[in-house]
């Protein structure tokens, strides 16, 4: 399953070259040319799904396993402090590509990248029926 | 496997409450009651595994379709128009409680929540150095 529009398509095929740092069957890991901080790289499957909710369960194994693997060499080869695994799913949540895709993003102390403020809720009542309301719209 | 000192440990046993929206036999999801937007949620496998290292690959199925069926659930209940999906790995990476987690966040058009700002490489030659540096710590 390949989209000929599709810029990590491209890449999986060849047609578009990039920085690799990790490949098998199902998964590819490579940079990301505009990195967040210097080896900040991507994971994807290597078949076409759009996002999160078009993975199918069976790569779960195999993307935990390349996250683990290459943020691992991430952090070792920029000798981070951390890393952040991230994934953005629909436009509002950032995603520029249509193409599920994990971010690996090596994090240093005090490297300046803040983390999103915090909310409150009213009251416990609130918290209570919005867990309510999702967990009823579960399977 | 759990331990004493743990607070999603404690979670899980029972001995702190917590907005549940979602549990099966390895991975339990409830409510963060610091949202960055509300419906954020965490996903947690049962056993205390330190952080996305430690965690049994295993597991990947599970977290996958957990984040996936409590994700929808999220965006759902909250008309959310994205979800972001991150784990923090290490203080400098923002995690605050040592057993592996993933956020499960809504996202809203405009909610205000900016994503970190990008580098560039100097050329093309420290990427491609950089990249083969990761690659040759892969085992």
């Amino acid at each position: 399953m390949s989209h000929n529009d599709c810029i990590f398509c491209k890449i999986i095929a060849g047609d578009i070259p990039c920085f690799k740092v990790y490949e098998t069957d199902n998964i590819l890991c490579f940079l990301d040319i505009g990195p967040v901080n210097k080896g900040h790289a991507l994971v994807i499957p290597k078949e076409h799904h759009e996002n999160l909710w078009a993975l199918p369960t069976e790569l779960g194994k195999d993307i935990l396993e390349a996250c683990q693997k290459a943020g691992k060499a991430i952090v070792e080869a920029t000798g981070a402090d951390g890393l952040n695994v991230g994934m953005n799913n629909h436009e509002a949540a950032g995603q520029l590509v249509f193409h599920a895709h994990y971010h690996l993003i090596p994090r240093f102390k005090d490297d300046g990248h803040d983390h999103w403020q915090q909310q409150e809720y009213e009251n416990m009542d609130e918290a209570a029926q919005l867990a309510d309301k999702i967990k009823g719209l579960i399977d």
